[in-house]
């Protein structure tokens, strides 16, 4: 059978938003790596201190009938919106609302079907003042890629978010890389505070950053929100009610008992395994690949998650 | 209703695969352009020279349950896994087969389910020698993109397809976006041949570009493909027959009745519309538009499509 790139099963476990099902190993056996290792090959000789555990507090589960979709919030990015976001989904604004729009190569956003009677907004704000970009002093980590970016004079990942920086102006701001979140908002900057949430299901429209606040990332879950059936309405809202995604829930991951509570890590980004990782991407090893690229653009770099048993 | 850049209305027409349903009006009224005209507002403005139809010859319909699939092979790039598919339609090879894969963020693959008892070929090749890249000399139309690619030396759009180049080697070849089709192979670079065909359902891999033969683009039905759900089993095969999707025919356009076939036209990628559309996208204006890129990525620059009623 042609698989097309079998080295690509790295990705089963790697994409931006591909989760692999792996049980943690008791303990890791010390094996040499291959000398051009893939990713899958760093991922399973990596050490636990390579990870880190999302905080509950950080994190927000979105029940669809599918399953649950988990989403890592970037405070160091967007404090308010992610601070709004969770006192939403404290105010059970998002339960009973829906998924209500499938763009082809574009996003899947969920909010509010109903603008005639929208519902009512308790402790969280309807809008905030924009958060496009925020201080480069305020994001952790920073792990520079090595290769140029068209949209950004610096790329590279902070604290496991892809994420552009210009150190002229000392901003950061995130990166629309596949399977990130968004704050929908109307032409006004400040339109927007978190109620009309989306995700990125196609190509990275880069063009975006700095345009829009982006709080998050689907680090599982994303086959729920990609594989929607496409709306036929303008920009690919449903356009027919019963058509829309129900969101059974939507809950910040500390106020569900720890039982049943979706276990992730994701691979620390400011560690020499995360290097190797990216270095793995940009020159891919392995009889499958006949020219490496030596390059890797930045939403093309595996940021690996695995889900702990 | 927050709905994320109002100026993507143009990608509903616009995008990698994104197709709008207009008609042909029967004159074109000069109308004056906005100071920043959206991708859109050139596409109404177009004249009837800024478009090409869909070749006969060169077009292929992949009848799937939920509609078809319209892809417009290269053969400027593969020649010979071009002429191959066309045998392989011809001897309705792929009728009967199926969708067999999709991985979330990654393909869509058709070809044989049964690996037990393959469908044995008729005039067509079970391979061919690879068609990674080819002579720049035999490609028509490069229009060069402005901007830096990491991937390539250059890139930009060769009748309507993106493209990579580098005048070192003389050899060009097609990138990896959104909606491309490939030929799937195993380890071997000549085990391909065009009985098994995938279709780019993510983010663009340009890490596969030059290890794999490139040949076509997906015009029409990429939600068909890209909504699919995702295959359970090892990079993302679907693990129960019953989950592969059914291919009604797979056929030369130029072999369908006029009447039934799909009449798409392109647009002329050598134009100065499209360098207007390339710089739309570049720097888009409009009010929602707060930051222009003052960038394009190749997988980024809308190839307008329109259905010719």
């Amino acid at each position: 059978m042609h698989v097309i790139d079998p080295n690509n099963k790295a990705r089963l476990l790697a994409g931006a938003a591909a989760v692999a099902f792996l049980t943690l190993p008791a303990a890791h056996a010390a094996k040499p790596l291959a000398e051009k290792p893939t990713v899958g090959d760093l991922v399973k000789a990596s050490k636990p201190s390579d990870w880190r555990q999302l905080e509950p507090d950080n994190t927000v589960y979105m029940d669809l009938p599918g399953g649950r979709v988990v989403i890592e919030l970037a405070p160091d990015f967007a404090p308010n919106h992610v601070a709004n976001i969770k006192a939403l989904a404290r105010d059970n604004y998002f339960d009973g609302l829906a998924v209500i729009r499938s763009q082809d190569n574009w996003v899947a956003q969920w909010g509010d079907p109903d603008e005639k009677n929208p519902r009512p907004f308790k402790t969280a704000k309807a809008t905030l003042k924009a958060e496009f970009t925020a201080p480069m002093k305020n994001v952790k980590h920073f792990t520079r890629l090595p290769d140029v970016d068209g949209y950004a004079p610096q790329v590279g990942h902070s604290n496991g978010f892809p994420s552009a920086r210009d150190p002229k102006t000392g901003q950061a701001w995130l990166a629309h890389c596949y399977g990130m979140v968004g704050v929908g908002r109307d032409t006004d900057a400040d339109s927007g505070g978190g109620s009309s949430l989306y995700a990125v299901t196609g190509h990275a429209p880069r063009h975006l950053d700095r345009n829009i606040t982006v709080v998050g990332r689907v680090v599982s879950g994303m086959p729920l929100l990609a594989s929607l059936p496409r709306g036929a309405g303008a920009m690919g809202f449903y356009d027919k009610p019963e058509l829309n995604v129900p969101i059974g829930a939507f809950k910040v991951a500390a106020d569900v008992p720890e039982a049943e509570r979706s276990k992730f890590e994701v691979m620390r980004t400011e560690t020499a395994t995360y290097k190797a990782v990216v270095e793995a991407q940009r020159n891919r090893g392995g009889p499958w690949t006949k020219v490496a690229a030596g390059h890797v653009e930045l939403c093309n770099v595996p940021i690996p998650v695995r889900e702990v048993k």
